[in-house]
Parts: structure tokens; C-alpha cells; sequence
């Protein structure tokens, strides 16, 4: 166990969540979180390769009891001081008329969307608080959002409620905490994410227009750098060939 | 059995939903929908009594079941073609602070806001669309949201997350159903609605500015009156005083 | 010279402005501001006519001295009480790569829609503040904007620039007058209006998603009905085509 | 002369404009203007003793015969590859009721924030499209906006329209020049900005909520470090304690 100031990642699959992750693991220890852990784990190998430190954990984050065993597990190893958090799970759009949606699909996506989102907050906020002493660091709470979550679009309503639902959530919280040390952002990314599968899927020409996940983390990155009397509590990152 | 077009009003409680009843009792058979039957058969009564149509229902908006069954109650009463349907049932705010708070407050506060919401739309939505012939008439869904729908503040996160997702469901209808000839609109109401419990509680000198219900029956009544090539899919009703 | 309370509607055209002052007309004396003023002459016979009061001006809204001038006239004639004061005139966009633009083309946006709409404020509000007695009467101040007011466009800066500019000056007058009883509001019309100039340029299948001048004079109406304490400072009117 | 990409910075006072010129300097030659060159002067007199390079130029940034003198003297020096633009001119708010404000009011700040910023566009981008091939280089062109550009007060009529002015042309700016290689972004600044002027008006105990100018700049450093499928056309920077 150590007392050494550390990341969580929640949400690490190829894109964006694997480029944070090595983002915030040069500088603190990061625990990552998925519900598939493959990808994550060879993450993690690759992290430590590197000289890193990073651990990686299978989780489903809208379920309070796997969170709290995998939440044990983290401060049993880190401690109880997180620099911190970041929160990118999702769940996909899928476009359906209204009058075909069901209770299921709207459960669905507020399942991962909203109450994963409010799990990782309650379980990271105490540990994000207990670093608010530690020099030259603002203690970040940082939760992927979409376009979705301030456009509501046909066909897309649980979606569409869910990252409403989701940046409400967050900025309340950057509201509430942020008087109490704590920075918390929601971030507004959009477009296809750059990464091998979706390269295979969209034609080579709009390659250049695809967000990079790097620059993404570098973005969250810099959040996480700004002076409390300075937070941005929302960030839009948009390609410029997005239409809205 | 009827085939003439009703108006429904969910939550028909003394304020709001008893102003938006009369007000469209003025034109339709009105079926009013209420967790707490006692106000609402009273004021049906009172609708009947000055020449108008009205049957109150008791229902948990929220509970499917309970809402299928109440609907098929509609249906044999009045048939199938509903000219407007208005819901204003809503979960009220209890602030406390996020760590705190329990997933059963905010369980409670999407149960109500988007459950039931959504329940209402997708038995409504049928019966509107059946009253698209009807000669200068706009079938009209209405949903009665508030400010924490837009802005979201600290101890208020099931509150604001509640009517976010609430304001996500409607304007997406909005998008959706605008095209196949329905009306659906979100009203952003605000302040303290005047009735004889906020009498009590507020001084009287800020009595006049409170939200006269009259008046926001008015405006329900004035969107549902625009035509479709004409529709605000969004209101906002709040008196001067209020500081945001 | 009358003490009856009266409207004036700047911007008299063949579209919103005439329906607004033939809505206008059948309650108030009305008095007509146009640059060009054979269709507003014509209108104010055709109201005269139907039994209703109305007097064309000439005037051009951002001349100062024209404009006092023409108050001047007005206040002779009807008196110091205005019940409603309308402002619908407007630049054209014309769209233009942006280094292609002028300092002129700037200057002319900003001319009518920003510089008339406040010489309107100036001239107006000390008429509107003398309605404050009147009996069941909230004076009101009502500025047509456009889409282009809460989003700017490649190649349409001087129209953006100015349509913004004019949403803050209404807002902040609404913001400012509301507490001294004066109701002031923005309303967002966007779309085609539908008169015979357009009519002939669009196809007939679209006819019917062109906003119809009349119901924006209902939907302006119904905002001078609004009690004080239920002001809604800004609405939006949109055809659901639009696709913004 | 030299052809390597350099930064201009216009509104170098003692706040942002000098905290951003710094920052710049540290990678760009750098061309600072003022009104009043005394601060500026000796900032560049303590860039150059860094090792950096930055010549100070005295320019009334809403007189166009001036900027172009100016920008002439800049193109001779430096070359006609611009890195990077930062416009961090603006007026006063000087809070007055809206009927004792003059046309000299809305003049005056229209001038410096939106002409001033017109002025700044128009000779700047050409420059800014030169830098286009430049390896690892997006082009920028930043404004210092103010909360006042998205929210409109009572009494600050000619302060909020200049805001919402200025933001319509930065944002179309956006949508314009984005598709052609340029990154323009709007940054919403507000609170008290952190300078010895403010240190002695506020109280001590407030300190910590100023913004910071030196986070400022690196927030606008990281702005011109995006890439551009990944630009942020807007940032809010915002110390918690503001209540809006």
C-alpha cells in the first residue's frame, strides 16, 4: 500500500479511455476499470513496461456492489488519496422510432450512462477530497459527455436522455465541490473517435477530421492542471467538420 | 363512447394541472389524471356542474401497469382520438448534500419526472396522431419542466438530473413527431406557483410575484392553438423576480 | 389627440409587420413606422376602413433625428401612453466569404437592427412606463430576432453580429424593465415567412412549413396578454423544418 | 526580417494581455500593441532580457488607419507567417440605467470590443493562412470574451451587446476559417482578474477566487496546441466563486 497521490480510470477501451490512461500514468499510478478486461489488462502490462504503474480491474460500473468490492480492492493497494478520476463509459446511440423504443432501451442507457456515472462519483469524491492538501494539486473529477447530452435528436431519446442526464449530474457536482477543493468537468467530445475499428468503417479521406484520443487526453489532462480559482467545468471538443 | 376529441392532464393537482383542466375544458371532454383522486374528482365535478365534461382517474403515472390500465379506461370512455395531453407531474426538490443523498432519492426523482413521462408519451403519442385529420386542430403533447432542467445546482443533483432528462425526452418527441403532424412542447415554469399553501408560507408582499396558474393555462392553451408550421417546442415562464 | 392607449409597429412590410398590426389593430389606435411607406399607407386605410384606427409614418428607424421627428408626430396624435411597441425591422443576410466583407457591410447590419432597435427603445419606453396605471394592461416592448441571434454562420457575420446584438439589448431590457412593469421580450421567428414574394420563389410543396404571419401576430399578442409575474423574455418560432 | 512563425498579442495591459504575451514569447517572437505602450514596452524590454524576442507597438486598435500602419510595420519586422493572434482588447462595463445611457455609450464599446475585433480578424488571418504548412503548427486566432457575451444584465446594455457582438464574429469566424486550416476560439473570462489594481480594491480574503492571468494563458496555450480535428471553439474560464 502506498500513500502516493494515484488516477482511476473507468471505462478503458481502445479510444478515448486507453489514451487517458496513458496520459495520467506519467504522472500518478492508475487504476483502470472495465467491464472487458483484455484490452485493459494488456494496457496495464504495456503501462508497467513503460515504468509506470498501473493495475487493472473488471468491473460492470452500474453495479453499486462489483464497484464497492473493486473500490476495496483499489484502496487496499493505492490508499485513499486520488488525484484523479475519470469517468468514459457509455452506452452506444441506437436510432429507433419512439413508438419501437422500450423501457429496456431507456434502462439501458441510463444504467451505464447515469448510474455508473453517480456510483463513480460516490465512490471517488472521499477519495478525491483527501487530496486536497498535497501540494500544487487540484483534485479532478472528469466524466466523458456528447453532443447528446445538450441536442436531443429523433429516434435517439435514451441516449439522448441519459447524457442530459449525465452532464446534469456533473455540473451540479462542479457546483458543489467545487467550493470544497475538488474540480469536477464535463466534457463535450464528438465525432468518431479515431481508433483502428472505426477506421475500417469510415473512408480514408475524413480520416483527418476524426478526434484523436490523444489530444483528448491531453485536453483532460490540462483541466487537470488548472488552478482551482481557474476550472473550466465544461469543454466541448469538436472536429470542425461536425455540423452542429 | 365518444369519438369527438379529449384532452388528458396528468398530475391535476391544485395548482398548474387544476388551471390547465379548466382551460381546456373550455373546449374538450377533459380526463384528468391524479396520484390523489380527492382534488381532482372534486374539480371534475365542478367542470361538469359549469356545462363541461370531465372524469377524474386515480393513477401512479409512474406504474405501468397502472397507467395501461387507466388508458384502456380512457379509451372505452372517450375514444381514440385525444386532441392534447399535458402532463404535469413532477417529483419535488429536496436539497441535500450529494454524499448524502441515496440512490433511492434518485430513483424517486426519475421515477415520477422521466417514468412517468415517458409512460404518458408512448400511450398518448397513439391517440394523438389518430386526430391529425381533425379540421383546424394541432394534436399537442405538453410537458411541464422547470429551470433545474437547463441549470443544474449543487444539493439539487436527482432533482436536476431528473428534469434534464425530462427536457432530453420531450424536445427529442418534439423533433420526431413535428413531422408526422404533433405538436410536442416543453414549458420551462418557474418560481413559486400560487396556490393557498404558498400563500401561507410566503409573505404576502411577493404574492404578485408568483406564477398565476391561469396564466400558464394560458400559455398551454396559446401553444397548442399555433399551427404545426409555427410550433415553439420550448417556453419559459418565469416572473422578473427570479434571479437566474 | 386621444389618451387611449395605442401600439406603434416598426417595420411595416407585407409580411409579420402587417399581420402584427392588423392583430394589434383590433385593440389599439396603431401607428405604422416604414422606410417605404406605400404598403403601410395602404394598410392603414384597409384598417381604417374595417373600422379600426391606423396612421402610416415615413421614417427611416436608424436616424435619430428622423426618428424623433416622427415620435414627435406620433405623440401629437395619440397621445403619451403606449400600450405595445413592436420592432420588426431588419437587415437582410447576405452571405459573403469573410474577407471578402466590408466595414459598410457591418455598418449596415448594424444600422437598422441594432441602432434602430435601440433609438425604438429610447422612444418608446418613456410612452410604455405611462401605461403602467392603466387597468389590465402589461405595457410591452417586443423585438422580432432571428436564428441567427443565438448561432453565427460562416460567411454571415455582419448578420450574426447584429442579430446578436440586438438579443442583448432586449434581454438586458427585459432584465431591466420588467421590475418597473414593463414587459419586454425576444422572439426568435425564423424560417421563410409566407407572403406572395416568397411564394413565388419556393415550390408550392413547402408552402406549408413557411411560418404564416398570422400566427406570429397570435404568438406576439399572446405575449402583451401575459401577466407581469409570467413574462417570458424570449420565444421561439420555428417551422419543424428548420433543421437547426 | 525573418520568416519564422511569430504571435501578436493586442490588449497588453498588466493582466491577461501580459500574462498571454509571455507565454507565446516563450516559443514565438512575439508583436505586443497598446494603447498606452508604457507597460508594454518595458514587458518587451523584459522579454528580450529572457532571451525571448517582442517588440511593442502603440496602436489604437479600432482605428483602422492605424492597425494598418501598424500591421505594415509587423509585416517588415516579422514576415508574413503568423502563429498566432490573441485580441484581449475590450471596454468598461459601466453599469447605467438604460435611460440615461447615450449613443456615445453603445459607441464606445462597440468600437474597442467589436470594431477593434473586426479590425484584428481582417488583418491577422491573411497572415494566419500563410502558417498553414507549417509542421506541427495549427494557426490561432483567440479572443477574450466576458460572461456578458452569453448573458445580458439590466444597466449594462452597451457592455453586453459589444460581448454578444464580439462572440457572433468569433464564432462564425470559426465555422469559416476551421475547413481552412485556422483554429479561432472565444474564451469566456470572467471574474475578477488577479493584478495589483484588484489586489488593493478586494478584499484579501477573496485573493484566491481571482483568476490567475498566468492559467489564463495557459489555458489559451493549450487552445493553440489542439489539433484542429479537435478544436475547441469556446472555453469558459470561471473561478467557482462567480454565482452565475
Amino acid at each position: 500500500m502506498t500513500s502516493k497521490p494515484y488516477a482511476i480510470i473507468a471505462g478503458v477501451g481502445a479510444g478515448t479511455g486507453a489514451a487517458v490512461a496513458r496520459r495520467f500514468a506519467k504522472q500518478y499510478p492508475v487504476a483502470l476499470l472495465a467491464r472487458s478486461p483484455d484490452f485493459s489488462h494488456k494496457l496495464a502490462a504495456e503501462i508497467e513496461a513503460e515504468g509506470g504503474t498501473a493495475v487493472s480491474y473488471k468491473v460492470d460500473v452500474a453495479n453499486e456492489e462489483d464497484m464497492e468490492r473493486v473500490f476495496g480492492e483499489i484502496k487496499d493497494h493505492f490508499g485513499s488519496t486520488c488525484a484523479a478520476a475519470v469517468f468514459n463509459a457509455s452506452s452506444r446511440p441506437f436510432p429507433k422510432p419512439f413508438l419501437w423504443q422500450t423501457q429496456g432501451d431507456m434502462d439501458h442507457a441510463l444504467n451505464i450512462t447515469l448510474h455508473g456515472a453517480y456510483l463513480f462519483a460516490k465512490l471517488t469524491l472521499p477519495l478525491l477530497l483527501n487530496a486536497k492538501g498535497e501540494e500544487a494539486l487540484v483534485p479532478t473529477l472528469l466524466y466523458t459527455g456528447a453532443t447528446a447530452g445538450v441536442k436531443a435528436n429523433a429516434w435517439l431519446q435514451p441516449f439522448a436522455v441519459s447524457k442530459h442526464a449525465l452532464r446534469a449530474l456533473v455540473l451540479a457536482l462542479a457546483d458543489e465541490f467545487a467550493p470544497q477543493g475538488v474540480h469536477v468537468a464535463h466534457a463535450i467530445i464528438d465525432g468518431v473517435i479515431r481508433m483502428p475499428l472505426t477506421w475500417v468503417l469510415k473512408p480514408l479521406s475524413s480520416w483527418h477530421a476524426k478526434l484523436d484520443p490523444t489530444a483528448i487526453a491531453d485536453s483532460y489532462w490540462h483541466l487537470h492542471q488548472q488552478p482551482l480559482a481557474h476550472s473550466t467545468a465544461e469543454i466541448a471538443l469538436r472536429p470542425f467538420c461536425e455540423t452542429w
